[in-house]
């Protein structure tokens, strides 16, 4: 989270974000689970997009209903980021 | 390995992956100590390429016989990293 | 440590190597916690690059001046990240 403070506080609307929840980072997008929806909440009035992995909430036998409402979906979290790398978007990873 | 599954699953032949284990992550390639041979097995028969870093082995003064069959070698794992990166490949780290 | 150690060992000069610290990993170059700084001076002579993450050590209340002389700043490591990637550096994240 301190990583997209520090990206929207120095570069502002010049840098576009989507951050990529998979795998155990799921609870991060997990109602009950979350420690961070404000957070994100605010974070998605700024214009950063979270999109939490298909494949991931299957598994984990997560319903969609169970993903809070800031956040959108991507059928395959790894694809999405091969894809946005291949479009030229730069990747950093945080979290675990 | 549930990212390779599922980038297999969604684009098949369509995508070239190649694993890069290094450091710690030598046990998933080493014998009496991965869990995983079976599904690396299977991988490598879907034409998923695993290397280890012979610099990680020298180092942990792993046999190069130790390392599991399907498992080829590369150097140096970094600069496979840095040269795929350069060649065009997109990188995703998993793992710790 | 080892992966720069490879990287130039393998490449020498041909490798131009910039080690981005910020978050949890800025212990790296803290004086006084830093188990690393005869390491990092030997790499700094050999033209690697060490630069503390100057929104990590506001936050967490570091003086400028504890950080290891050895090492430069940036303003924000994560958007160093991006530019070097951007500028087309490859990228490898390390540590926790």
């Amino acid at each position: 989270m301190n990583n997209l403070k520090h990206l929207k506080a120095g570069w502002g609307d010049s840098v576009i974000i989507e951050v990529v929840v998979h795998g155990p980072g799921i609870d991060l997008l997990t109602k009950g689970k979350t420690t961070q929806q404000e957070k994100i909440a605010g974070f998605t009035a700024m214009g950063i997009t979270f999109v939490a992995c298909e494949n991931t909430i299957r598994e984990r036998k997560i319903p969609k209903e169970n993903i809070i409402p800031e956040a959108g979906f991507v059928k395959m979290g790894v694809g999405e980021i091969v894809m946005k790398q291949e479009q030229g978007w730069s990747y950093i990873k945080v979290g675990f």
